[in-house]
């Protein structure tokens, strides 16, 4: 059975897993210190167009966000999110864990409004009883959001400008941030991206990787010894080796941005292919996670044949169903799929 | 230049990079949930004897620590631990930062004696002030320990009962469990390791594996939600494959112990070798790791040729270096160093 | 000028301070183990109608809340509350920082709706992401709320059995409670209210201590080792008896609903001269809280004569405000008020 | 039966709750924000010779030495003590509960040794491995320590350059300062260990108030948000009068130096009459703790007269107690003490 439940469902992209194997006796020090992680902070450096960021490979998705946010966070401060935020919903409280509040404002099909976050942080910020609440201390969007959808530059210069008159960093999330750039509705670059923002990460685990996410702090940024912090948190991976020469070989001829665009290809023809079969989208998104709204006894019968990912109950006889494509979509699946929508 | 500074300089097992590549197309569900991580927890409750066991796949040794002993403890308890235990020296605090304190009593060679442990737990629960006081909540055991050493049966069982006596679970971190089990100084078995204990982790990382550590509740103890629990701690690695298809492997045709059995050979003909140079042993360890005392000058000259790991100052003119075996080891690589020792 | 800005504004009761003067060289022991204390639990559970309680003196209400709420949950699990309960908005993160997440539902002047809840509760339980999730480990709510209303026993019932449906404690947050008990529309005694709730806690601050809350565990269902996890949050007082005698005072002759009532009779009064100035309130409270709304320049005028509370903007003309009286509130400070507004 | 067991025993100095009762109608802002605190305030200020000190009222010992480390450090740093530092021992964890580690140093009779400091924080700030370990990110002592002992100035002026030195703030627990100043072998004026450090408090709870501990950062050097950090942490009591008016009173006349000299008046006639019975001292303690050994069966005779403090055991047939003097002592008491012992 073929399956378009998500975009992790395939190992790893195979020039990764030659590369691994070609260096597998290479002996090498641990923690990040070998000269793979290096090269690949320098090609990350190189295709963000920041030459002064400072780069750190985590493991996974939840702990890169978890660590990063407490990491920038004073002890009474909260970050703000849209409250369908990965880190508000899906990340079992990770972030609480780690005793800050998210501070959630509403979602629009996962994207926050620069408004609504410029009156959040003028309320709270003036609140008369402000000293007793959690003061706003970052802003937090994701690219693309949960739902597919992305910012335009003039969003996200927008939310950048309010987060900066009060003094707060905004973070990127970018599990999925390659299908982001990749979409024909991004008008934006990853330097321009990487300009906007105090930190975000090129996630690996979604994109081509068995597992890892480049954090980068674009202007030389970081937190202060947050290479102990990851180890703190139990993010720094001994064999530091396995993310380097992943993030290195998709940093090498443009691979990570590759992948992306076929990603987004295959979507583009996954959602055209729904188009013509008159499916009603629930969300129009331009990246690779489509978003369509079927009959109960549809949806069931198409489980038969495809695996699928059920999202949301729209009313009693109807749901809506994530597709998702990848790096490793082939044309067949999609041919595949056809038969049975 | 040859290292034998520790036992993760390489990559993996080659049958686990074969086994990857094999499987690297096939579309698995996420989180833990494939068949690859099913047939991995099978096989690893036969090895262990303990067909109830419940088996969790984390990334790394600090994380499984932290997560696990959060997970056990109560708020107002502590993890009694040797001084030296990885848990209180070089995991960056990971254990407080969930809020529990490491307890510690002294270490002989990085062992606890059974006779202090005793002692230890009989005066906290019967101090005075004992309610003020951070309660004792498990017991923490490395096997083998940081310095290579291993406890016996009847220490283990000692231990374990001394601490089941207190009502307190004992723990033992095996990050490097398979060179304490091949050890000819070693009179257990996995099994029986297994009934004496309430959790233990078999360790992947420094064993042949590129990331990960088999966390086995031997009598399907888990503490309840222990899955969510590692979300929480950001321990659960997406493509939980990556994990699955590694134990799947190594505890395929014993190559789990028969990879360690080699790493022992050689490290017992690295212990030979050293013995023939004259070398004076810091301690006298029956695993993997040998640890011996050099003039710092000669330190030096090693230095030119052979990685190895500082380990302690002795007096101004000597200091105690380790030289670590692993799975990876070749004769040859014993050859070279012989040259130059 | 006069205030009725809260219900914290004077000392403690006049019998408090007398007490606390005609014992105070008796040479007690420390920590609350003291007779005073024991005196007031037993006090206390007389009152309650449950001779198997287990009473606590705590100091401050965030104090309480937090101790209580992170002794009772386990680390995967966060708290239920209105939006609007103190716990989620002005206690500057105290629950988050013991690692919770405050799970928040829909408020009705300060309510949870049953309904709403037994649906949260279902959805929360029954998501396919269930175990990615933060799980509803408690239900909060205050009685009186923050808006002055209160549950009758009928929704508290339905409460305390949707949240025992899904094996859930329910916590009743009495930082006002006689208040509440006091009201003419409270349908419920204080025996009844414990035998509804798996804890609550009994306000002093705010009714005629100095400091101090009497939390109720009414069944001896005390989290284990509660008393060192007080001192573990810094909430046990080293002067135990200062809690001890102002609650035995407080529990002597019923004073705690006297003074209770007392403040209610008050505040009717205080309901029927702003009935009869033709004030427009903002809700219907039937506690000591009372909340009117006001034109901005009458508010201004107001505010030179007494001091309220300014609690929400209504439009851009009118604010909402409150004024609170308490046990020590007297009919003159209601004429003065009388001239005034 | 009179007791020596503690200095906590009775209530209030006489003239603190002459003054809460004369000022218990007047109608005051709440958490702090009124004037008495205000004059507290500045009463402290002036007698520290800090006119630019930050002061904050706190309710308790270990809440306060818990708040202040948290804020102080950052999350991957521990505090430096000695091993029987309050912190370490008695506060159940507390200091582990925030997420920190307490980094432990030789006591020698309760105090730090300057040059085993300076060793440490050397060899912790040059190991090979500091950036996995937990970095020392203050230093804490007590003054008087936990064994009543003190430093001299000079002891204190190398301690606090040696923090300096490694740019770490040094924190002096003053629960008991005032017997430390008031000792005739103390060196030091409150203005000099004002300069000496970057934090301390003085303790109220044991120097003539029902409860609270004031806190000074003598150069306005607070951590950013102290006053929500104190909320976060349940530390901020609404009837901030309370605090407020009790160390107004203190401060004025000299109260609290003139109380503090007081019992050290009785505590060196009682180490006098304990010289005259012979007794062997545990330690040669200059302030109101002293500490003697005895025969068990002696202890037990004097245990049906006089309640004391077990403190430690010295062998089979001897133990070490405690008798403390504190404000309240009494010359009647100190003869009574004489007949049984």
């Amino acid at each position: 059975m073929i399956s378009f439940t998500c975009d992790y469902s395939e190992g790893a992209h195979p020039k990764i897993l030659e590369r691994l194997t070609a260096t597998n006796f290479e002996q090498l020090p641990g923690y990040g210190t070998d000269h793979y992680c290096e090269s690949a902070k320098a090609k990350i450096r190189a295709a963000c167009g920041t030459p002064e960021a400072e780069v750190f490979f985590l493991v996974g998705g939840t702990q890169t966000n978890s660590t990063i946010i407490a990491a920038m966070l004073a002890d009474y401060e909260g970050v703000v999110s849209a409250e369908t935020g990965h880190i508000g919903v899906h990340e079992a409280g990770a972030v609480e864990y780690t005793g800050h509040k998210v501070l959630t404002i509403p979602s629009h099909h996962g994207k926050v409004d620069p408004k609504e976050l410029r009156d959040y942080l003028e309320a709270a910020t003036t609140d008369p009883n402000y000293e007793h609440m959690v003061f706003p201390g970052m802003v937090y969007i994701s690219f693309p959001t949960e739902y597919g959808t992305i910012y335009s530059k003039a969003e996200l210069e927008e939310i950048h400008g309010i987060a900066a008159h009060h003094g707060l960093p905004l973070m990127i999330d970018g599990a999925r941030l390659g299908y982001g750039l990749a979409s024909p509705a991004c008008d934006l670059t990853l330097p321009e991206l990487a300009s906007l923002c105090e930190v975000f990460y090129i996630g690996g685990t979604k994109v081509g990787c068995l597992c890892g996410e480049a954090v980068v702090f674009p202007r030389g940024n970081a937190p202060k010894h947050f290479y102990t912090i990851t180890k703190q948190h139990g993010a720094m991976l001994a064999k530091g080796r396995v993310l380097g020469i992943q993030f290195d070989t998709l940093f090498t001829d443009n691979l990570y941005f590759e992948i992306s665009r076929h990603a987004i290809n295959m979507a583009m023809q996954l959602k055209e292919l729904l188009r013509q079969k008159d499916c009603t989208f629930f969300i129009d998104s331009p990246t690779n996670q489509q978003f369509i709204v079927l009959e109960n006894k549809k949806i069931e019968e198409l489980g038969k044949h495809v695996a699928y990912d059920p999202w949301d109950r729209v009313d009693a006889d109807h749901t809506a169903i994530r597709l998702a494509t990848s790096w490793a979509t082939q044309p067949e699946q999609l041919e595949e799929l056809k038969r049975w929508i």
